[in-house]
């Protein structure tokens, strides 16, 4: 088994966590039923699990090579990017006026985390085609959206973002790519950009750039740059008419093939099937390019653009973590090694234990004689945790999802301002948080399996190297938290924090009013995550307090700790949206109320599939798992940044460090 | 700059936190007076940053093949093998009566971290052959001392541990590799093993494989394994005399091959330069061998080595961490990118600061003038947490080498045991921790070199493709901390955990004695220390009663809290022995002491080199990084261990998960 998409998970959390039924009664959702969503996931499924994820090795092993003035991709990457296009999915959440689907995100963030589950590498195309048609639908031109869009939303064109230079990595205030603009109102480009994802390859008819440049009047640091598009192969008269012939247009190919070009594709730790660029352009005479939005405000819609590829990135660490831990779950039950620790005392205390851990200890003892390494407590831990991790942030970016459909299709105008807010909070979090868990994730991996974890052919390691990337791409972690601490927090005086902090408080009520209800170990899971929620939920909003005071005092005491808040919010908030959903898969009140509306999720919405106990069981368990091994971190993190003043403590080492 | 060994910060290690003067006292160490100690360094740091750490990068990239019937390892490798010989560095701390020096522990242990450091792949092979003589030290007759030690020290021969086959890792009852009797003594080896490291290479002139397998009448499980002396190249009249041709002995090269023969190298994540071996015994009639020690006692003699491998493990760690320090250090010093967050704010609290502050705030502003990026609050905390957590585990482990020099040499018997009790407790937790803390601290240095960690070229990634393996090999961190759990917390009831208790007691009130006694910003640190580490001593006691009581009535409880136990053992004793650091470093006293002595550190020794006080402040602001940063996660792992049972949340898993 390569990957198994969690089809069932998936539907359950837009149904009942995302409220996928109140999302298809909004304007332009009306295909975007249970029983559409089931099929669509369905589909979805079978091309990951089918055609996506076996290539995933063979990308790793058989990278991109630059063939002449071709990148030439990973063997069945063509095939299968056909297959993709064919199928349709690349227009899946995108208007349906240029070919699209227009299915909801909550959907959309499923098959997206399923195709980079099954092979990331690949996956990171469409999601850069992704950002291009954001970036078109959301500044193009009436007539740009119509050369552009169509093929890109059919997925027979590819897009690129080209920020990134030598001297310009986080900061692109030092971009120094110029545009020189032409009488027929065209540009030339000039410059060399580097770590260009799908810079170049021969999967797609065609590649729009974007790239960030400045005119020659701009003025310096960001707000002087402008955003162009520069297609790989010149739009003929076959797609449109371009009123001027190219300064430098060479003839290669099926296409005229434009002034930009691969000049190497980097030797990176992982991601090995997606060939990541540097691209030279001019080195001919200028590569055409016409300007996508007005002049020196390329960086707002570029912002456009990573806003939807941070939210994708996010998406991709849960994917990847969700196959790291299936690989290490698949090895830990079929592995056998070792004497578990059971020993007769257990027997003795399973004598004594009361009713309500009659059944744990029956677990511990049937994995006993089984004897795989899943009976080890450690090997069951680090399992359980990656998995408690996994599911949490991906609750969480469901979440997020919903609230971006109402932030983009909700009729009440304060209904969308306040779910824009909301899903503008989050994204940094679920970029931050989901990559680097899914480091952590992809590395517990490797321990499961022991010294075959260290072995390439078996695939754990692989895991690790390409998570590696996420939490660096599409601007790191650092960047995210000092987005969550400036614009997100500070600006608000913790606005939007306090929001979460209320909804948490209804899900506390909610846990304590579960544990009423129940007996025996539900119980006290429930009220265990209770209390580790409410725990987390004062750490964090300590923090919140802390950074809003330290933003006016003293910025880098709030900015010296962005990185612990923005795990801290990443650790409560997708604890609290697995406690949510632990709650409602028991059928139960989850406390979640938003705004004039009792709640807007789907607790009383059918399912496409049967809930059974055992899935309510694991749910709840994994929520504790995830309250009592996670969520204590919470503390740490708000010791360093509050108690002790760690900033202080940090900027205590003279400079030179001996 | 390639790695540069901190000698002087291990001389003062070893010196002042080690007690180097009083072990240079005991008998058999002679030579080690500190300018012995300070040449020997001087000469180690010159060979590891010179000649080996070059070739770090070599090995990564031209590993090791196989070809025809040998392996050829990477180009240099052999070069510096015969140096390291040559030099006698595989002596040092080996008895003068097979040719080594007899150093004590704590001036070997910091030798091993610099070929560690500089280059991890070459160093397995000499910290193997340290196995092999020390297990020949233990349980070789005097013939096979004879034959085997002089060559094996000198580093003309290597040495190799022969215990993993395909079904047999971490359970070495699985073992099946099996030893036939003959008449004259000897023994024929048939069977496979796996992951054996340097299992074959073309530097030395012999290898003796250490194997592990089972005599014909052996009992099953652990307690009948013996252990065989394999040579690779059979010992001819040149060495010794053989009593007996061997049955399968075959012409190669210049000696006579044993029956023993690498089939095949594997394609590993990291630590490409070492070949690691799948190795044939018997194929061609028997692999000659020899029995080291009694039948059925090899697993004994076996721990004998692993006991000394898993300490130079743990120091594989610090040295990793150490060179991914240096390296995140220099690129965060010299890349330039980014506005830091510095803003006239921070001069208006500078001119309201109190004088306590303005060392600090003088700190931010003249790194806000570089703008490298160091100067960004989180690019700052991130390097000073890897220096944090690099120094305190070396601190530790400099610590343990003293207690095993006394366990070794010290005259008093009642010593020698209780630092034997000591150090056996402290090395699963070198092991554990260090590395542990090598794959995060090489995990943080990519992250500070951003997108160009991520690029194979800039060589951040191969640190943690190379550390990844050491919470591996030698024991997996769950078996590290399956022995802290059963051997050595729960078999003496917290015994020597409460040894350390107390120790810690008296550094706390060492540290406001200090906090006391200065003022302003020193004041603070100190008194930040005391409290975390006071903190961090409270939850280890806790978890250590748990433990204790957990063991008698309900085992699965104390282990499923293992590893969240040896890491909050690893983070309270080696931030105990940053503090202590801290405290001599200024010249204070650090509490320490050791039975009747008043203490047994050199806190008044002559240093070989000048503590200034910019060493003096590094270190205590390293310690308060420490404290604020790292120490907080015992909080954590105290609820996870102890306020949750989170044991039992593992075990409310149903056993199919969905």
């Amino acid at each position: 088994m390569e990957y198994q998409a969690p089809v069932e998970e998936m539907l359950f959390l837009m149904t009942r966590v995302g409220g996928l039924e109140r999302i298809a009664r909004l304007p332009g959702f009306g295909e975007a039923t249970p029983d559409t969503a089931a099929a669509v996931l369905d589909e979805a499924a079978r091309f990951a699990n089918g055609v996506l994820a076996p290539l995933n090795t063979v990308g790793d092993r058989t990278p991109p090579v630059v063939q002449g003035d071709r990148v030439k991709v990973s063997p069945g990457f063509s095939e299968a990017f056909t297959q993709f296009s064919e199928s349709g999915w690349q227009g899946l959440r995108h208007p349906e006026k240029f070919g699209g689907q227009g299915m909801p995100r909550v959907l959309a963030t499923a098959c997206l985390e399923m195709w980079n589950a099954a092979n990331l590498s690949f996956a990171l195309c469409p999601l850069l085609t992704d950002g291009a048609i954001e970036a078109l639908l959301a500044a193009g031109s009436e007539d740009q959206q119509a050369r552009y869009l169509p093929p890109l939303v059919a997925g027979t064109w590819a897009g690129t973002m080209n920020l990134t230079e030598p001297q310009a990595g986080s900061d692109l205030a030092r971009v120094r790519t110029r545009a020189e603009p032409r009488e027929d109102g065209s540009y030339r480009l000039f410059g060399t950009k580097i770590f260009i994802t799908y810079g170049d390859h021969d999967m797609a008819e065609n590649i729009v750039h974007l790239v960030l440049a400045r005119l020659p009047d701009a003025p310096p640091g960001v707000k002087g740059l402008s955003l162009f598009l520069v297609p790989k192969f010149l739009l003929t008269a076959d797609e449109a008419v371009i009123n001027a012939e190219p300064a430098s247009a060479m003839a290669l190919g099926d296409g005229v093939r434009n002034d930009v070009r691969c000049v190497s594709i980097e030797h990176k730790l992982g991601i090995h099937g997606s060939p990541t660029a540097v691209l030279q352009f001019g080195d001919h005479g200028g590569a055409w390019g016409e300007m996508l939005g007005k002049p020196n405000h390329g960086l707002q819609t570029m912002f456009i653009m990573m806003n939807a590829a941070r939210f994708g990135v996010g998406v991709q660490g849960i994917g990847l973590a969700d196959r790291a831990t299936q690989a290490a779950r698949a090895y830990a039950m079929q592995r056998v090694q070792g004497q578990p620790v059971e020993t007769p005392a257990d027997d003795a205390s399973k004598a004594a234990a009361p009713d309500s851990r009659a059944a744990a200890t029956d677990t511990r003892h049937a994995a006993a004689t089984q004897r795989t390494i899943i009976a080890h407590p450690d090997v069951r831990r680090s399992v359980a945790t990656m998995r408690a991790m996994t599911e949490a942030a991906r609750a969480l970016a469901v979440f997020a999802a919903s609230r971006g459909d109402h932030a983009e299709h909700n009729p009440d105008a304060g209904v969308r301002q306040a779910a824009q807010v909301q899903y503008d909070y989050l994204v940094p979090i679920i970029k931050g948080w989901s990559t680097e868990m899914a480091v952590e994730v992809a590395n517990i991996g490797i321990q499961v399996h022991g010294g075959m974890g260290f072995i390439e052919e078996t695939g754990a390691a692989q895991y690790l190297r390409d998570a590696r990337i996420l939490p660096i791409y599409e601007g790191t972690t650092a960047i995210q938290a000092n987005d969550l601490v400036g614009r997100k927090t500070v600006r608000d005086e913790g606005a939007a924090a306090g929001h979460w902090l209320s909804c948490i408080d209804a899900c506390i009520t909610a846990l304590h009013a579960a544990g009423g209800r129940d007996a025996g170990a539900a119980a006290a899971a429930w009220s265990s995550i209770a209390a580790q929620l409410s725990q987390a939920r004062d750490a964090y909003a300590a923090v919140v307090e802390f950074i809003v005071n330290a933003a006016q005092t003293d910025p880098a005491a709030a900015y010296a700790g962005s990185v612990a808040y923005l795990q801290l919010a990443g650790v409560t908030l997708s604890g609290w949206q697995l406690a949510r959903a632990a709650l409602l898969a028991a059928g139960l009140d989850d406390g979640f109320m938003d705004g004039a509306e009792k709640s807007d999720t789907g607790r009383d919405a059918p399912l496409a599939f049967d809930v059974g106990p055992a899935f309510a069981e694991t749910k709840r368990a994994l929520a504790r798992c995830f309250a009592e091994q996670v969520m204590p971190r919470t503390s740490a993190w708000r010791i360093a940044i509050v108690s002790t003043r760690g900033d202080q403590g940090i900027y205590a080492l003279p400079d030179d460090w001996l």
